[in-house]
Order: C-alpha cells, then sequence, then structure tokens
C-alpha cells in the first residue's frame, strides 16, 4: 500500500452527493436519562433507522453508484452473512443492477430474508465446517465473478465502501458540531474508518474512540501490535463484529483513532437492553458496544458532548438475548 | 358546558410556546417497507422519544407550567395507572413543584417504576376489588386535595391537557404540511381531540381518524349513539386505552374527527410487532394501534401521504406479547 491517505475527506464529500436522496437522513436523538446516568451529554446518531435498518447501506450504495455503466450491467458480488449483504442487494435493486451474496447456510433466517427481499441473488458457500472458511468464501465469490463478470464490492476493505460509511460522521458534525468524542463499534472497520476521516477533517480535534467486543478484539490487538492480528473463531454475540480489520482499514484507523475499548458480553446484553428500554429504539448486539463501553466506564466522557453511532437495528424479535434463559 | 369551542387553535400555540425547550421536537420516521406494504406514503410521529417515553409529556408539562405560582406551591395531583403519572410527576420535577399521584396497587411494576424515577409520590387508591373503580380513584384524590391544597391535572378531560397534547399534531403538520390523514388512538381522546384542534385549524381538510381496541370501543359507540357510552371492563392489552371519553373529548371529538375504527387484539400485536421489526421502534401496545387498523385495511388511505402519531414506548422487555407463548 502506498503512503497516501487511502480514503480523503473529498472521498467522503464525494460520496455523500453521490448517495444523497438514495439514502436516509438518520436523526439525532438525546436521551436525559442517559446524560444524568453517565454524566455527559449524548447524541445518538441512529442508523438503525438508515435503508435497510443499517449503516451499510451508505457504503453499499456509494459503491454501487460508482461503477460505470459498463461495470453495472453484470450487477455486483459480495460475501457476507449479514448487513452488507442486504445493503448491497437494496443499492444493486435501487439501480436495476444484479447483486450476488455469497452468504454461509448457517446465516440468520433474518438476514437471508432481508437479502431476498430486496432481491440479491444468493450463492451458497460450501464449507467443510460449519462456518466457512475465509478461503471457502473467495472461492465461491470468485466462481460468481467468473461466471457473471460481477464487480466485488467489499464490505469493508474497500475504499468506497469506506467513504460511503463516513458520510454518517459528516452528517452527524453537520447536526452536532460541537462533540469531543465520537464512539463506534469496529468489526471490519469500515465504519470506523470513515467516521475517523470525517471526524480528523474537523478542525475541532474530535477524538474518535473504536469500541468492540472482548471477544473479538482483534482491532485492539492489531493497533497495539503495529500490524494486523486476525481473530480466530470469534463467539461474540455482536455477530457484525466478528470480522478482522483490512489493510485499508488497518491503515486508517491506525492514524485516525485515538483508542479502542473493548467490552463484556454481559456488557453488550445490559447495553442492549438500555437502548431499548430507555432510548426506545430497537438496535442490534453489534450497536450496543459503544453504550457498553460506557456502561463500564471504559472512556472518561464525563462532562463532555458524546456522539454514539447506532449502526444497526436487525435482530430477530423472536431470540432476544435476555429472554434465552426464559425460553 | 357551553356551545363554545372547549380549545382552540390558539390554546394549542399558546401550548406550544410555553412548552417549547421543555418537551422534546420528535423525529418523523419513513419506512419504504411499510410504503409498499399498504400502497401509500407514511410518516410517523415518533412521541415513543418525547420525554416520559409518551407524548402525554405535552399536556402534563403546559398543565404544569399554567399554574400561577401561588397554585404550584401546593403541587399538584393526578390519577392514572400508567404514563400520565410519570409526565406529570417528571413536569412537576421540573418545575421544582410536588406531584402527587394516586395509583393502583395493580399498576404495572414498570410504571410505578417511572413515577418514582421522576420523584412523584404514589397515594396508594383503596380499592376493594383488583381494579379500582372511578370512584375509589376519585376518593383518593379528594383526599390528596383536601389534605396537600394541590391542583387537579386531570389525564385527558382538561383543556390544559389537551391543548397541550394538540402541539404534537401542530409540530407533525410544521414539518409534513401535506398529509391527507392523521391517525391517532383514542382512549380518553385528550391526544384525539388536540390533533383534531390543530388539523382542523389547517385549511387543508386534513382527516382525523380515531383508532381504538375493538375491546375498548367506547369512543365509536359514542360517537354513534350521540352520547358519552363508558367502557366497561375494558380488557385490550391497549392498556393505555382503556378509559372513556369525558365530556370534553367528546364534544371536540364529534365535531373534529372523521371517524374511529376497531381494530382486534391480534391485529395490534401484530401491528407492535412490524413497528419494531421494520421501523426499528419501541412502541406499547396503545402505539400500534393505528398501525393495526391499516393491517386490517380499515382506512382508504391509497395513494395519499398518511401521518400516524406513535404515541408512547413503555414496554416492559420480560413482557412481549410475541413471547408470552414461549415463557
Amino acid at each position: 500500500m502506498s503512503g497516501a491517505a487511502p480514503v480523503t475527506i473529498e472521498d467522503v464529500r464525494t460520496a455523500q452527493a453521490r448517495i444523497e436522496g438514495k439514502i436516509r437522513r438518520t436523526p439525532v436523538l438525546r436521551s436525559s436519562t442517559v446524560d444524568e446516568l453517565f454524566g455527559a451529554r449524548f447524541f445518538f446518531k441512529c442508523e438503525n433507522f438508515q435503508r435497510a435498518g443499517v449503516f451499510k447501506s451508505r457504503g453499499a450504495f456509494n459503491s454501487v453508484y460508482s461503477l460505470s455503466d459498463a461495470e453495472a450491467r453484470y450487477g455486483v458480488v459480495t460475501s457476507s452473512s449479514g448487513n452488507h449483504a442486504a445493503a448491497i442487494s437494496l443499492a444493486a435493486r435501487t439501480r436495476g443492477v444484479r447483486a450476488y451474496i455469497a452468504m454461509p447456510k448457517i446465516a440468520l433466517k433474518s438476514k437471508i430474508a432481508a437479502v431476498q427481499r430486496y432481491g440479491g441473488e444468493i450463492a451458497w458457500v460450501d464449507a467443510v465446517g460449519e462456518v466457512p472458511t475465509t478461503e471457502e468464501y473467495d472461492a465461491t465469490v470468485a466462481r460468481v465473478q467468473a461466471e457473471k463478470r460481477a464487480s466485488l464490492v467489499h464490505p469493508y476493505n474497500d475504499r468506497r465502501t469506506i467513504a460511503g460509511q463516513g458520510t454518517c460522521a459528516l452528517e452527524f458534525l453537520e447536526e452536532c458540531s460541537d462533540l469531543h468524542f465520537i464512539l463506534a463499534p469496529v468489526g471490519g472497520g469500515g465504519l470506523l474508518s470513515g467516521t475517523a476521516v470525517a471526524a480528523n477533517a474537523s478542525p475541532r480535534g474530535i477524538r474518535v474512540i473504536g469500541c468492540e467486543p472482548l471477544m473479538a478484539d482483534d482491532a485492539q490487538r492489531s493497533l497495539r501490535a503495529g500490524h494486523i492480528v486476525p481473530q480466530l473463531a470469534p463467539r461474540t454475540i455482536a455477530d457484525g463484529l466478528r470480522t478482522s480489520l483490512g489493510d485499508l482499514t488497518f491503515a486508517i484507523i491506525s492514524k485516525g483513532v485515538e483508542d479502542i475499548v473493548t467490552v463484556t458480553e454481559e456488557s453488550i446484553v445490559e447495553a442492549m437492553r438500555l437502548a431499548w428500554s430507555v432510548l426506545k429504539i430497537v438496535i442490534e448486539p453489534s450497536s450496543a458496544v459503544p453504550l457498553a463501553a460506557l456502561l463500564e466506564r471504559r472512556i472518561p466522557i464525563e462532562g463532555k458532548n458524546v456522539g454514539v453511532i447506532v449502526s444497526g437495528g436487525n435482530v430477530d424479535l423472536d431470540r432476544l438475548p435476555w429472554s434465552q434463559a426464559a425460553t
């Protein structure tokens, strides 16, 4: 990789113009209960209200609409067990092109249904074990690329994806210009990278903090080691955060993020429940991770203005973590 | 009651100015999934994000801040088993006065906790049966009024309350000026009355529809009979809509509401689940009643712009209606 910044604020601004009117400008919610609980002023940017229920629509629309007409006619392909799959399917349908999604057979029923609702065509990943390996995913994607001539859109390690995800923080800062912190979850690092690019372009010195499950703490370990330490067999409830950083996201996060904090599984469930009961929003476990970091008092935010990116709201209402014991 | 309009648009505008900055300007959410499902354009005014999680904070703040300083020093009293109690407690705490709440011992734990969190002082209603009668509630309120010289704020049959609730539709129409319909739930009728006053003041001929459970259909029966037909032993899951119209709300609704439609309990649960899964918002059963009317195709909204007031989001996360069978 070259020494130049892989994604710039101009890329994010271009993405914002490209996807305007196609994605949703999401609201920022407040809660005096949360403010009192943690002794700071909180602003929740609610990407659970984004199209397809997740911030990933930003990167997906930017990527799909970045293709030339010649490229677009063959469609797009990606591998994802979750939200990126649905977002790419929706973006492709909106542009009127095909989307091929390499999915594992163990993907959540609700996420398979979302892909199908948006017209995505599923290519099941052949896997020896229950969970496909990266190589098995890649083989399926390569097969679809060869057969269909479709363009690959990586879920996070892709400049177009990262620039698209950065539009969330750009919008956030347009509405809330005096944030001291922005907290975002980190899995593959697309959202956190885009957030860092947008926040670092502000002259105000906004501190960007990545939040991840202790059970999938590859970002924290990678930053400390100074090179990518891939995650082995993550078992966190935060299913959107099981992936490891890529070379692009590692480079951006290394430079632009102040810290990565980790949280326990118990805190994630407690935080998710707090969001549902106090903020009155349906959020998925991955989205609760920054709030979990607050519950664990991992970040010195007292008295500050704290922006929290609530990444998505796609959950199975029949399998809520706090009712597992009862069922 | 005199023939003059009991509440005017001027009262609503005065209320709006009085409570501005004390209550929250709630966001309006969209959903292409819901639009496609019902073949119209929907706008959801999310009062579940209102302070205390419910639209009732509007009426409560207007009522509490309408008191003179001389009145306010003795505090306020009301009877409520639910959201009005929490809203009055919060408004009183904000003004720095006392709130006395006559509550039944069978009130939901979560609603008792909300009153206590906001500093309301509970006066338990002595009841012979499990559910107190209106007379038993009134006796408790009268005792507190006599002992404490507190001012009574009725949960719905009160001009200040109705004017406050009307600020929701006023705000809604400021943001969405081209609505053809506004749908709101109806219990005691405070929200629906305020909505009618605000919507009827628009020159655009907005059609206001009240939605209520078939198991608590006193508003529909009252409007058809031309006089108040009180509800006897309502057993609906929509616990906020078990009350009957009062003389003020009956008079306003009779003139200003086009129709009252009723829905089944099954539709309410289905609609509540739809809101959670598609809109990603936590709403209580009462708030799902307008969406239930859409599921039952009770209102001819095809191709129109439809405003839906989502009244509140206070639920017990351990007792969700779709998981009752499993526990």
